[in-house]
């Protein structure tokens, strides 16, 4: 049986588009419940300056106290720093994300960085935590609100910079979801042939309801790791236009109709999303959660 | 360019489906917009008893209405029986759609006739209209609320019956949203081989979050032909759980984007999607309903 690898992302890109803060406790019985469902992999949030997103302020404390609970967790967090390296590392973390844009444009609205002064940083947390597993996420791989289309030709050499400085994994962002299934399986073909023992994954919004179609092209092509959020919540505050990622229980619920293993209970997800639905008032895009209870499977599904 | 026909049933599948009496004026308002967007295939709606579906009681006038307007387009109607069949050519259409359920609980339910009775009035309007053009909405084809999935081997013996009988089109319909990818290119392949001269679409609903991937994967198997709903506005009053179906506009996204001609505008489509949006309340499942109209496209895109 085929495996895929989830990695949650509604504590970090869902939460982060809510209005008004949530409570601490609440995002740890959310994030309990997620785990309850089987859920491996979770970002929980960002190591970035609260006055830029208050939402993350408390996220220090909550990787601190979910390491302790779930020592065997994969708890990863967005990183735009050294700095924010740093602070990650000092909560416990064995793994961050560190974002650039491949898009200039992007990464100055979304870091107020150069992409260059981002690679340096890159660089710097690489040399000083030879450890530390680093995942790039390559923002705006496919396109972007301000400059379109992303080329081929200007995502390679980005995505050579990094694994030059050394990253562990690379996770192909379409933040705007602008992504189409030809254009995914031809940079995904292309990466997986540049790179062969990179760890890839994408991380798909659903922008144009294309969400769901993106990702099952891109695990068609072979990639075996997505990130995916709760619910389908979420938004990008720095993409005007966007909308939140591919929703995590109607990503599970088409794996396991075609016999893959995620390693995640369907209904016990579905029950988390509808929790987390019910509580924090934000934008969701998946469908399950409209579904009555009773009608969720039909009679003979499994 | 490989060419896809669309055929529009947000007139019928999503209207059905909208609390309060839509005036005819401004169906006939919205059904102008579709076509001026390029939509040649419009369901305008069912003949069926006005005590049934309230909101089509004015089908006939609107049907003729339209018919002399646009002589050139290509209507139809969807009808239950040889009553509903007699109404709609009385009122000119040259087309119609008889719908009839795979599962007899399914048809019990929405048609309250047996499956053996829904075929002996297929039979009766061949015999009495023998130069109309007929096609067969082959309902919960892929799966049905009450008896589960659909097997195989039970809808091509349903199939055979009405090619048998002598239906112009076949409708593959997933009218509970619950076909998955495999599924739908399995049964397409095993109906394209059964049957290689029959017109042949699908009509998909997205109520797990699939639509606009079991459509693709539909296209994708060698479907030219198939029936979206402007909006994602729908879902079936008599399959509980159910939603609307695939977005026309965001198909029409992705079609284009993929280089197919479905000879509709975008814009012009989106357009007509958001008129309806702000005057018809209403269960909306298609996403670029939500992107602000300058972020629609980014810069680079045709």
């Amino acid at each position: 049986m085929n495996r895929i690898s989830i990695t949650e992302v509604a504590p970090r890109d869902g939460w982060q588009s809510v209005c008004g803060i949530l409570p601490t406790e609440h995002k740890l019985d959310l994030i309990e419940l997620m785990l309850q469902a089987g859920v491996r992999h979770i970002q929980l949030g960002s190591f970035v300056s609260p006055k830029a997103i208050p939402q993350m302020a408390d996220v220090r404390r909550l990787v601190q106290t979910l390491i302790e609970r779930h020592p065997k967790a994969a708890f990863s967090a967005l990183v735009p720093n050294l700095y924010g390296a740093r602070a990650a590392v000092e909560s416990g973390l064995r793994e961050i994300t560190c974002v650039i844009s491949v898009s200039e444009s992007h990464n100055k609205a979304n870091l107020n960085l150069s992409i260059d002064r981002s690679f340096d940083e890159l660089a710097r947390i690489r040399a000083q935590f030879p450890a530390l597993r680093i995942h790039l996420d390559a923002a705006t791989a496919f396109g972007c609100p301000f400059e379109g289309r992303t080329s081929l030709d200007k995502l390679m050499p980005f995505l050579e910079r990094a694994v030059r400085i050394g990253v562990d994994g690379i996770d192909l962002c379409d933040t705007i979801g602008v992504a189409h299934p030809s254009q995914i399986a031809c940079y995904v073909s292309a990466v997986q042939r540049a790179f062969p023992n990179m760890h890839l994954a994408v991380h798909i919004h659903d922008t144009r309801n294309m969400g769901m179609l993106n990702t099952w092209t891109a695990i068609h092509a072979g990639v075996t790791s997505v990130q995916t959020a709760l619910g389908g919540l979420g938004g990008c505050p720095f993409a005007p236009g966007a909308s939140g990622n591919t929703a995590t229980e109607d990503l599970v619920y088409l794996l396991e109709r075609e016999g893959y293993d995620t390693g995640i209970s369907f209904s016990k997800l579905l029950a988390a999303a509808k929790r987390m639905h019910e509580t924090v008032a934000g934008n969701y895009s998946g469908h399950h959660l409209n579904i009555g209870a009773d009608r969720v499977r039909t009679p003979n599904e499994q």
